[in-house]
């Protein structure tokens, strides 16, 4: 049976993964990204990231998991706002 | 000597982190968050939330601190979408 916190760690990183779904479909509907910081989208990406490195070092699959999906969905914001503006 | 991987962790948290502040900034100053998703900002807050219990478990500073600085900074945002629509 799975340690009980690396499934609290997969419930974790299903909510801020699955939160960048209802993000991404919103900016793709409008297309704007205007209320985003630019440095905030490039920070989070690039820290998003290590986490994707840090969660397979430590052999930690809810952190891998979370950040290697949630990595292209930021990743899609700072191209929106780049773009645009 | 801080286990690498731990340093990494650090890192990673300190960029996912710091993202907020000019985020939070920005925010405050024009008063909009009409960009953000309400359901991505529900959805990231309450994951953050377990992202904070998950790092006290396993004994992550990285992960805990990281969480514990986010939350009230995506909490804002959520409570400007909240107010502001």
């Amino acid at each position: 049976m799975m340690a009980w916190p690396e499934a609290l760690g997969l419930m974790a990183g299903a909510l801020t993964t699955t939160a960048f779904v209802p993000q991404v479909a919103k900016t793709w509907r409008t297309g704007s990204a205007e209320d985003f910081s630019l440095p905030m989208l490039a920070m989070f990406v690039a820290g998003v990231g290590l986490w994707l490195v840090y969660g397979v070092l430590i052999e930690a699959p809810s952190v891998w998991l979370a950040n290697g999906i949630t990595g292209p969905l930021a990743l899609y914001l700072l191209w929106v706002k780049l773009r645009r503006g």
